[in-house]
C-alpha cells in the first residue's frame, strides 16, 4: 500500500499525496474514533487534480472517502469498515471564487469553511443561511453532501435550499458543470438534487453557487412558561399568524434543562421566577423593528392562556441572556454516571408535543430509572430526544436495544425520521433500512450503481450495496 | 386501436377508460394544437387505478401521456409524433385530503386545481404559493411536473420548493409512497426532486404533501420611472438591502406596453406623467405593516438618482391601479400584423439591463424593422422577450430562424436558460440541447432509462432517448 501512494506522489504535484503514516490524524472522527487506516490522503488544489485522482482511482478500482472539515458525527467521511480506501481531503479547495451582491450569490470552492462565506457575505449586508456549532470548521463542501441543518432552517430552509448550483467529479473522473445561478430553469432532470445530501456517495462536490439572504439587522426575542405541552401547538398556530416571516428560531426547552443552566451558571439571569415544565424561546428577525408583532404575540398568547408567564427581551444584553441560558444546556454533562441515548429525529411539526409524550411513556416503562429529556427546534420539527439510563440496571444492555428499537418505530409511526439533520454515514446504514419501503431503497440502491456501478465513493455509507 | 380501448374498459370501472373518439378533445392543447389521435383516454380515480393502468401498459408496451389542467404551452400534455399512446388524465383524482393547519401542510391528489388548494388554505390564513394566470384550471399534479413558476417565485420559490413529500406510480406500476411531510430528513437520495419538473417522464405523480405559508395580510405597492436601464442592478441591491423578505414582487415595465395599456384602456390612470423607457412596479408584503420600509425605499431611490419619478400607492384602488397597468400589457394584441417571436428565459439577476440591451443590439441588426420588447419579473431574473418582426420583409423565413438562434446563444453567453418556467415539452426538445453539457445530457439519459427503460412515460417529450 505504501506503493500506491508513492506511485499516486509521483503522478501528482508535491504536497497533494501523503502516504498513511503522515495521514493518521485524518482516519479520527470529531469523537476521536477511528477504524480503519487509509491507503493515502489526497488534498487536490483544483477541480482538474480531482477529476485526475477519480479517473486514476476508477481505473484501479480504489475506493475513496471525501472529507471536509471533518466534523460529522455519523463517521461519514473516514474510512470504515473491511474496505481500504483513500482519503480525498477538500480542505486546500478553499477559495470564494465570486460574490454577486446584485444577484446574491456565491461561488464557492468545496472546501471553504462556512463561517469564512458568511463573514464575506456579511460585508455586504448579505446572509449565507447554513450555520450551526461547527462552523469554524465544516466546510461548505460538507454542508451540502450532507443536506446540513442548523439555526436558520425555519426561516431560510435546509442547505439544499441554498444550492443554485454544483460542479460535481463523477466516479469515473468526469467534470460535470452545473454551475448556475438560475432561480428559474426547467429545462430537464434537476441533477443537482441527486449529489446535495449524498454524503459524497455519487461523486465529489468541487464548487458551488450558493443563493444569499439579506441580513436581518433587527432580532429581538421572548420567552415564555408553557401551561401545558398540549399547547405547542396552539403556539406553533398562534405565532405563525402573527408572525410568519419574520420568526427565525421557536425552541423548546424543559424545566430539566434550565435547573442545570441557572445551577451551573449562576451568571444566567432566571427570565421569570414561574417553574414551568416547558419553555419556549421564540425570535423574530427583519430588516425593520420586530417589537411590535413580537409583544402582540406575547399579549395573545397570554390572553388564550398558552402562556402562563414570560418576559421580552428589552436590551441588547436581555437578549443575549436568554439565548445563553438556550446556549448553556448541556444535557451530556448532567448525569456523568448515566448513559445518554440520543436520538436526532424530526416528525410532523404538528405532532411534537404528542411525540414527546408518548416518547417519555415508552422511556419510563422499558427502561426502569431513566429520565426523558427532549430538546426541539419547533419550527422544523426537529428534536433532539435523550433519555438518561442507569447502565447499573439489571439486563442493562437488552433494555437499551429495546428502547432505541422502540423509539425508532414511535417516529416511523409519526411519519417521522430517525436522521434528521446528522445524516447517515457508516452509523445509521443499518438502522435506516427499517424507515424506507422497499420500492424506495431499490430505487436509490439503482442509483447508487448507476452513477458509481464499483462502489468506489465513499462505499459503506448512507447506502448499502 | 378499437380493441385496444374495449379491452381496456373490460378491465376498469365504468367511466374510467374512453374509446378515441370520445376522447379527442384531450388531444388538444391550450392554443387548439393537435398532433396524434390518442389509442385511449383513462380518468382514474384512485392511486390503485393508475398503478393498475400502468401494469398494463407495461406489460404491453403501451405509452402514455399523463394530462392535468392540460395548460401547458409547450406541447406537453397531447401526444406528438408518431408514438401512438393512451392519455391519461388525472382530472378525477381531484380532492384536498388532509390539511394540517398547525404544521401549514396540505396533502392532495394531483388532479386538483390550484385555485382550489389556494382558497382551502386562505380560509385557515395560509397561502400556497403556486400561482399564475391558470390557476382556475392547471393542476397541482401539472405544476410539480413542470416546476411551474408564476407570481410568487421571488418570496418563495418555485412549486419544487412548495414541496415535502410525493406519491408517484413508476412506469412499472410499482407505487413510490414518499408522502412525508417533514422539513429536515436526511436519510438518503432525496427521490422526489427526480420527479419534480420531469414533466411525467419518469413515472406519474398522484399525491403530494405542500407545504404552507402565513398569508401576509399587507400589500403595497409603488411605480418608479427608472432613469436608466443600467441603474437596475443598484435598484435590486436598494430593494434587497432596505425590503429584503418583504419583497413580493419586482416587475419592469417597458415604455411601448405603458403607453399601449393607457391608450387601449382609458380608465387606466396614468402613476406620473413623466415618460421613462423604463419602469419597475414593487410591491412589499407582510403580516404587519409594510408602508414606512416602502417609503424609505422609495426616498433612497430618489436622493441616489436611481428613479426619477415615481408614485406609492395611497389606497386600495391605487394600489388596484397599479397592478392594473402590469395586467393589461397584453404585447400579442399591440401590433396585428406583425409576428412576434417569443422567449421565456431567465439570466442570473445582474445581468439582466445587460441582457436586454444586448439581445436588442442583437433582433436590430438581424431582423430590420422589428421592434424588441422585454418584460421582466426581476427579481428571480425571468425576462419575457419578445420582438415584433414584419414577415413582409424579403427572407424573413430565415431571418426568424437566425435570430431565434442568435438569442438562445446569447441566453447561454450569459448563464441562461431558454427554459425558464413554461418547461421543455415536444416543443424545445431539440433546441434544448445546447444548453446542456454532454455529461449532464448524458446523465439525464441514463437517468430515463433507469427508471423508464422502455420509454412508455410520456414518450417525445423533455429528453431525447
Amino acid at each position: 500500500m505504501i506503493e500506491l501512494s508513492q506511485k499516486l506522489m509521483s503522478e501528482f504535484a508535491e504536497g497533494v499525496i501523503l502516504p498513511p503514516n503522515d495521514a493518521k490524524q485524518f482516519t479520527y472522527d470529531i469523537y476521536g474514533f477511528s477504524d480503519t487506516p487509509c491507503l493515502f490522503l489526497a488534498r487536490p488544489t483544483s477541480t482538474e487534480e480531482v477529476s485526475k485522482l477519480l479517473k486514476f482511482c476508477h481505473a484501479k478500482a480504489i475506493p475513496l472517502v471525501p472529507q471536509g472539515g471533518n466534523t460529522n458525527v455519523c463517521r461519514m467521511a473516514i474510512p470504515t469498515g473491511t474496505t481500504q480506501a483513500g482519503i480525498l481531503s477538500l480542505a486546500r479547495m478553499n477559495r470564494i471564487e465570486g460574490l454577486d451582491v446584485e444577484a446574491a450569490t456565491v461561488t464557492v470552492q468545496a472546501g471553504c469553511v462556512i463561517q469564512t462565506v458568511q463573514d464575506a457575505a456579511l460585508d455586504e449586508g448579505l446572509l449565507f443561511a447554513p450555520d450551526w456549532g461547527a462552523r469554524g470548521s465544516a466546510t461548505v463542501g460538507g454542508a451540502v453532501s450532507t443536506n446540513g441543518g442548523g439555526l436558520n432552517v425555519l426561516r431560510y430552509g435546509t442547505t439544499r435550499e441554498q444550492v443554485l448550483g454544483l460542479e460535481v467529479v463523477l466516479p469515473d473522473g468526469r467534470v460535470w458543470n452545473g454551475l448556475r445561478s438560475l432561480t428559474k430553469d426547467n429545462s430537464g432532470y434537476d441533477l443537482k438534487h441527486l449529489f446535495i445530501g449524498a454524503e459524497g456517495s455519487l461523486g465529489v462536490i468541487t464548487r458551488i453557487v450558493f443563493r444569499l439572504h439579506s441580513a436581518p439587522t433587527f432580532h429581538r426575542s421572548m420567552m415564555v412558561a408553557l401551561s401545558d405541552l398540549t399547547r405547542l401547538t396552539d403556539l406553533m398556530g398562534l405565532a405563525r399568524r402573527k408572525a410568519g416571516r419574520l420568526l427565525s428560531a421557536v425552541e423548546l426547552l424543559p424545566s430539566l434543562g434550565m435547573k442545570m443552566a441557572f445551577n451551573r451558571y449562576p451568571a444566567l439571569k432566571r427570565p421569570f421566577e414561574t417553574d414551568a415544565p416547558w419553555c419556549v424561546l421564540i425570535r423574530l428577525s427583519d430588516t425593520g423593528e420586530v417589537e411590535n408583532t413580537l409583544l402582540e404575540l406575547f399579549e395573545e398568547g397570554l390572553v388564550h392562556g398558552i402562556f402562563t408567564d414570560g418576559v421580552l427581551a428589552q436590551s441588547v444584553a436581555q437578549e443575549r441572556n436568554l439565548w445563553e441560558i438556550r446556549e448553556q444546556m448541556m444535557p451530556h454533562q448532567y448525569f456523568p454516571d448515566r448513559e445518554m441515548l440520543k436520538w436526532d429525529v424530526s416528525v410532523p411539526v404538528s405532532r411534537i408535543a404528542n411525540f414527546i409524550s408518548q416518547a417519555d411513556d415508552l422511556v419510563r416503562s422499558n427502561c426502569p430509572g431513566a429520565i426523558p429529556y427532549a430538546v426541539s427546534h419547533l419550527g422544523d420539527g426537529n428534536v433532539h430526544y435523550s433519555a438518561f439510563a442507569n447502565p447499573a440496571e439489571p439486563g442493562f444492555a437488552e433494555m437499551k436495544q429495546r428502547t432505541l428499537q422502540l423509539i425508532d418505530e414511535l417516529v416511523w409511526s409519526f411519519g417521522g425520521s430517525v436522521v434528521a439533520e446528522h445524516g447517515v454515514g457508516s452509523l445509521f446504514i443499518d438502522r435506516i433500512r427499517g424507515q424506507k419501503p422497499g420500492v424506495e431503497y431499490e430505487l436509490q440502491q439503482a442509483l447508487k450503481r448507476l452513477l458509481d456501478p464499483a462502489n468506489l465513493m465513499n462505499p459503506g455509507k448512507l447506502i448499502s450495496g
